[in-house]
């Protein structure tokens, strides 16, 4: 687990290939000159909430007299970093209870001027009985909040606070489609605090891990600069949370293709990495990435045309309710067409080995998701193993056994065990990085 | 437990105090001529699922060779009721995937003309996997409903069905906020098919229950009639499953003099009552209807402004979810203003004693909900026993002392007891109706 701001910002250490030039306007892609497209040009204004350089010491010394809550939960500060930097525009701050009733029922929320914004996982705070006190009765219209690892220094400023209550059990069945325990975010709200507070959010410095992949974590305005800097006149995304193997690799080239027969000239792809909290058996972010560079660098994937990227998020698991997040969120960065595949956040049941979520739900739901109409959604085809090309392929149903589907747990089980998948399935310096990975894990847990 | 086609229709019997003119257009009420108002005089299409009865000798002939299911469920009869009607429009039968996903998601469903139409609760039809499995192997492209009483007798025809899984722990979680089988819909959800099944509808003869209160089961199309021949310029609707109290008269009485000051000249009140299964400890639906007409020819509401009628529809006991539904279907029927309260469609947890819904979630949800925008959401405002003045009154916290809070498990405890509530809770008759119900209910458990 490592802690934002525990030590100092190493920006010259794991640097994607192109360096990033920050902008102050927001990335309009050109449309192409010989296609019809449903796609709009116009983007949402960002709503960053990180304080100006300007105002930082005053808000940090009106910090220190405030009440501090000291944020102990991981994916508090991860939804905190995702606020800050605007991934969840038009929130002003966590969540007061009038937005967190339209995110349960509606997973949209309507502005002042009636625009409505997909926003479908809740965004919220929660916080003790003695927490609540603690603010009420400091007589102020504002609290602070802080990380645990520096409990004493103020990371973010909540203003007009809106206490309501945590219906725990109703925030997961709506959320999540199950109240089970074992579920891994139901467990992280299960063992929360009794109230959710809403509020105005001001952050005070932006979020730096130290962690060697600061560099990756491209803000949705940095993402807007690159686009432009890059020239792109379209941008698509893969959102994973797993490494990539020459399927994942087949179906973005393909994309890429498709994007450049229908008139795009420099369509850019954003090969997008959960950042934030992933279950135990997932494997972490630092060889996701390292996994992830190889790919590029072996060309497996265009090194001109890919950019690698880390989204703060944490994971929720939450299936078709979490697939709009993870595409709203890539909106607001500047994408205009976002991949989906089966199961997108889906996991395995608690109880048993049955799926959760439908497989295919997520894609049916996003495509009809309120506040997503700017989105263009490219539907996942399905690659396998092709055993007679000795490659990955699109799945041929005509020949269905010439392929051999290797699942995420299969490809883990290859690594765990020393042994390495088919020819052509991964590259092999990207095979390589998992190989080490899970040779160290298997050492670490015993030397076997 | 009554089942509609049972008996032969008994028209005469317990008739509203207005006859009913059944008309083709829809209602669409004059705006007053003196004031502003947020609402519209539009009026979605009635889509009505009743085939004419010059088709109807084919339908049920053709019928006749279709598959068979027989509905046992009573909500499964109500909902194809409530269907047969157009409360429900535009739905077109029994949901499909897509709009089923669309009601769990977002509580709306968007038309193939982008209009967004609010359907909150799922109207599904669930089968066993032995009657997917006839229907398929029928090869036909359609099946026939009937309903327990008479199974050989065909009430409706689904044309092209389509099946998809029932995830029965997920729509009790997204539907009802809790996947607790003691919840009472919970309890039918989980004791249903393993599979859905959407498809268009086709009801082959209206619905009647020869039950004496088939004259106060008007359609949508029935009560937008009503209200043109009464010259209504507004419509206000209180819904209910509960005996009226004069507090609740208080409050309609109270509503009715805002519209009057606003400017409406007309303003009708509907006072629909829920028709389809309440839970065990609810007062009948017969009951309910003669405590009602006692309080109007009482005067406690006032007859020629006053139209008693009679909802299809099954109570889900889901709070926030349903009573958007409740809202929507009057709507449906021509109304134009609902009156809302703390806690619509509340229940307790099973599990104890706790409310299961926040009891003011109910209207914040409502007043946001997508696809109500044509509806004005008229606060309730809290009533209660003044006992100084000796009579229900608009509580006024300045004198909190003086008020007595009878809830309906306290006025239920008195007609069970036998006692009497205190002068001026409810009209006297009114009263007597509950009084006798309550005396017959305990003689026949047990004579005590």
């Amino acid at each position: 687990m490592i802690h934002p701001w525990q030590v100092p910002p190493s920006p010259s250490s794991a640097r994607p290939s192109s360096s990033v030039a920050a902008g102050d306007g927001l990335y309009t892609p050109s449309p192409p000159a010989t296609t019809t497209t449903t796609t709009t040009t116009t983007t949402s204004a960002l709503v960053e909430l990180l304080l100006p350089e300007s105002q930082r010491d005053a808000a940090l010394a009106e910090a220190h007299t405030l009440p501090m809550v000291v944020l102990t939960e991981e994916t508090d500060w991860q939804w905190l970093h995702v606020l800050s930097e605007g991934w969840a525009s038009p929130l002003r701050g966590f969540m007061r209870e009038e937005e967190y009733l339209q995110c349960l029922h509606f997973n949209c929320i309507r502005d002042a001027d009636g625009h409505v914004h997909n926003q479908s996982v809740a965004i919220v705070l929660a916080i003790t009985d003695e927490q609540r006190q603690r603010i009420e009765s400091s007589g102020q219209d504002a609290f602070a909040l802080s990380l645990s690892a520096q409990p004493e220094r103020p990371v973010a400023i909540v203003r007009r606070p809106e206490f309501y209550v945590h219906n725990k059990e109703e925030r997961c069945a709506r959320q999540l489609g199950t109240t089970h325990a074992g579920h891994p975010y139901a467990a992280i709200i299960h063992r929360s605090g009794e109230w959710l507070v809403g509020g105005d959010v001001e952050v005070l410095q932006r979020f730096r891990y130290g962690d060697g992949l600061d560099a990756y974590r491209l803000t949705p305005r940095d993402l807007q600069a690159e686009f432009r800097r890059r020239g792109a006149d379209a941008v698509f995304v893969f959102q994973l949370r797993n490494p990539i193997h020459n399927g994942h690799a087949l179906l973005m080239t393909s994309c890429r293709d498709d994007l450049l027969r229908r008139g795009y000239r420099n369509p850019i792809l954003l090969v997008h990495q959960i950042g934030g909290k992933v279950k135990q058996d997932d494997v972490p972010l630092r060889e996701r990435i390292l996994q992830n560079q190889q790919v590029i660098e072996e060309g497996i994937l265009d090194p001109e045309t890919t950019l690698l990227g880390i989204f703060p998020s944490p994971m929720m698991y939450a299936g078709p309710t979490e697939v709009q997040w993870h595409a709203k969120a890539r909106m607001n960065a500047g994408c205009q067409f976002y991949i989906v595949g089966r199961d997108p956040a889906g996991i395995k049941h608690p109880d048993g080995e049955r799926d959760l979520f439908d497989p295919w739900h997520g894609k049916k739901v996003l495509q009809r998701a309120p506040g997503l109409e700017r989105l263009e959604i490219l539907p996942f085809r399905l690659a396998a193993y092709d055993k007679t090309a000795g490659r990955m392929a699109f799945f041929d149903p005509s020949r269905a056994d010439d392929f051999l589907f290797i699942s995420g747990t299969k490809m883990r089980g290859f690594a765990a065990a020393g042994e390495t998948p088919p020819e052509g399935f991964m590259g092999k310096r990207a095979w390589q990085v998992l190989a080490d990975y899970y040779q160290r894990k298997r050492q670490a847990e015993g030397g076997k």
